[in-house]
């Protein structure tokens, strides 16, 4: 039996931090995992520019609960759910992931959570672990699962090379460039195929 | 961050096994994990019967889809599902779950496999893994998540045991007697309210 794990941002959803960017003309925000591989340093600079301006959780929700999935997803998603177990591996917040999931039809996801204060100011984050995903796939293979896993990002490669199987997906130039062993998928139908092809 | 493992038979659809014993008129079929222990032995029970009756996978995969969840066992999950993350830890098969896990709106479900005749018969199951329900507990901690586990059954104990919470749900006078020390819940609204509490 393979247990599929998926990356969320930028393989099943937007990237939350590149939408709220737009959304608050902060281009500084437009840094996400793709480009700075330390997440906690990521993550430092993000509750920074926050703090400066003054924006609060509420503010990144109100983002998120007019964000969709990206085009066909939730329609691969659906397929693959009725092929075999899927959970989805993210660096994100459940504080912003559940409007997503919501439109998702509530797949499992493993993730993180914020600290935040009284009055809604995100203080801090709280990760279930460190190198989570890759973690998360070792456990996998303890409980008898062959596994699969797929991303876009820096923070994915662990998985991706430490699973029986995986791709990119979407995946940047940079991350292509450094890890041109890789398969990597444009569209959802071969993406889908080619996961397919690998379950056992 | 909380991860709960429910039980699947008994807890939010009907014993399989019962109900194909009830089609068929076959009553040696009524044995389930909540009178053998030892799921090996029960499973070659079951299949030597089987085997005698000339009865093939088809036969309960056709009972199978005549089956629905329990009476508010949807309702219960889709709001746990909500709530946090939720894994249905069985014993049973793919091949039969399919169709249920369809009616629960794919859940996620950690379960086994058939060995199965090119004529349908079924030879022989393939575990995933010896103690699998305890096992992914055991997995659910490593990845740093708080586990909540509950069951009906004699092969759901260690689970329910070695998770941070648990409790039963409608099990046998059997297991009662001998684990007089475990909370036991009846009706899905209390099990919900139950569980929430112990979510952190």
């Amino acid at each position: 039996m393979t247990i599929v794990a998926l990356d969320l941002e930028g393989v099943l959803v937007p990237e939350i931090w590149i939408s709220f960017a737009e959304k608050t003309g902060l281009d500084e925000l437009k840094r996400t995992t793709r480009d700075e591989p330390d997440y906690r340093k990521l993550m430092k600079y993000r509750i920074d520019i926050l703090k400066r301006e003054g924006l609060k959780l509420k503010d990144i929700q109100d983002v998120i609960s007019t964000m969709d999935p990206l085009d066909g997803a939730k329609e691969f998603l659906d397929k693959l759910r009725e092929e075999t177990q899927v959970v989805i591996l993210s660096d994100t917040f459940v504080e912003f992931a559940k409007p997503l999931m919501k439109k998702l039809s509530w797949p499992t996801i493993f993730s993180n959570s914020l600290v935040v204060s009284d009055d809604g100011e995100i203080l801090d984050i709280r990760m279930r672990q460190e190198e989570g995903k890759m973690n998360a796939i070792k456990a996998f293979s303890s409980m008898g699962f062959k596994t699969f896993a797929a991303g876009d990002s820096y923070n994915d490669l662990k998985m991706i090379r430490l699973a029986d199987n995986g791709c990119l997906f979407r995946a940047p130039k940079n991350i292509l460039e450094e890890n041109g062993d890789l398969k990597i998928f444009e569209e959802y139908d071969d993406f889908f195929s080619y996961i397919k092809g690998c379950l056992v």
